[in-house]
């Protein structure tokens, strides 16, 4: 899935790809530095629960610090600090630490997601889970999934039946009404479902290890930088109505058409019952 | 909690911890080699679905290798194979990969599990998970734990109430009847809701970003290892009725004693309901 864009000098592929990266590695610090210590919580911790931490905020102006600096007219979307000038044909969206719940207790499936949309499109994306040394990136069309720096393999499977497929989502507890019937019609066919993976699941459907993804409720921040790292993989995202993903709301991706084909049929058909 | 065992000849500390770490050595080329691979999967997989994969046979068997070489006098029970000779004081007790949906599905929380028992009480016990190169090692009362080979310090949060606990279960779905009320009560009063963690839920339990983990269902396999690595990071583990945790069932372990005897309280409640 190679794609030409009419983009203004010096936004070739290998510009995007550095700028993803040295945006990731400028994160790191922040995110994983702060991983597994005693954090500062904000008080969203204690009413309500949206934890929001001291190294979201960081490692997120430390990344639009590096777009900045090699893209000033680009527009940035983030998830904790005021978007900046998206009336451009370039936006890159952050989201620093998407997984913030899995951050806290502990566990290594949050990732830093940085994205590049070219009039709405998504474009280019990578996720980093620092702490595994795990990295997707994403750029022209083109997969490159490392493991402590050490490029893997990365194809989505060739599941085709929801009988046979890995299947997640983030928190079951986010479905409510039509949304609740569907899950549950989708978690009663699949083979297994896995919870609280966030970005984590769509990075492990690219690399062929989970088959579908089901959610509700999600940012365009949350999404959007995905969007090309499952499309490099060969997989299919979409909202439940079958349009483009990037804004979030409902999503569905999977790795297969035959599959994706299915488990939108099971999801219409238990919202009408 | 340091502990004196009357033990045979070669019985030290030193001699249990490596025996642990080479056990978790020599499984490591059977799990690691075929994480994130086309596995060979059973035939349970497409029925019913209790996943074992060859990995689990082939990494239990030299597991047992390295124990009975060692301690050919020994008990041994395994996930995957029949137990050797029990009747003996000392007992070694393997789960080869716990959390076998996790490695299924890719997802690096998945571990290998080795214990030993004295007179059917724990006393010492590994976790390892290879791919993020995490280790817990529990022996004579102390508390290790490694990254990449990097010691990090372990002890268990602080943490003294239920609507402040960060807490895990491995599959919501497991629960029936009483238990699933209990779980209920449990969840809908706890700060937030992991799932999906098997054995690291407790080893993160250990190093305090879990404050609180219950289950039910569990085999002496999935626990037993475990019970030396909470209690040496300091925190409690039981049963639902507060007895010793190592012959399975249900499962409650707490990082305080306070939180413990409230969500004993909270079980008890919800059950009699």
């Amino acid at each position: 899935m190679s794609m030409t864009i009419s983009s203004p000098a010096g936004l070739t592929d290998q510009a995007i790809a550095q700028t993803l990266i040295a945006g990731a590695d400028a994160a790191r610090t922040s995110t994983l530095g702060r991983f597994r210590t005693q954090l500062a919580v904000d008080n969203k911790y204690s009413v309500g629960f949206d934890p929001v931490t001291e190294a979201d905020r960081e490692a997120e102006t430390r990344i639009r610090e590096v777009i900045a600096a090699r893209f000033p007219d680009h527009g940035i979307i983030g998830e904790e600090w005021d978007t900046k000038d998206t009336a451009t044909r370039f936006n890159w969206i952050i989201d620093p630490i998407d997984g913030t719940r899995a951050f806290i207790s502990g566990v290594p499936v949050w990732g830093t997601l940085i994205g590049l949309t070219h009039e709405g499109r998504a474009i280019a994306g990578l996720m980093e889970q620092p702490y595994a040394g795990e990295r997707w990136l994403a750029v022209g069309g083109r997969l490159e999934h490392t493991h402590n720096g050490q490029p893997i393999p990365a194809a989505v499977s060739n599941v085709t039946r929801l009988s046979q497929a890995r299947t997640s989502t983030t928190n079951p507890d986010m479905f409510r009404g039509p949304h609740l019937a569907a899950w549950t019609a989708i978690s009663e066919r699949a083979l297994q479902v896995r919870y609280g993976l966030d970005c984590y699941a769509y990075c492990l459907l690219a690399s062929g290890h989970i088959d579908l993804v089901v959610e509700a409720g999600l940012k365009d921040v949350d999404i959007a930088p995905l969007v090309p790292i499952i499309e490099a993989a060969g997989g299919i995202v979409t909202t439940w109505d079958g349009g483009r993903a990037e804004q979030g709301g409902t999503c569905i991706a999977a790795a297969t058409e035959q599959l994706h084909e299915e488990a939108m049929r099971v999801l219409r058909d238990a919202m009408l019952d």
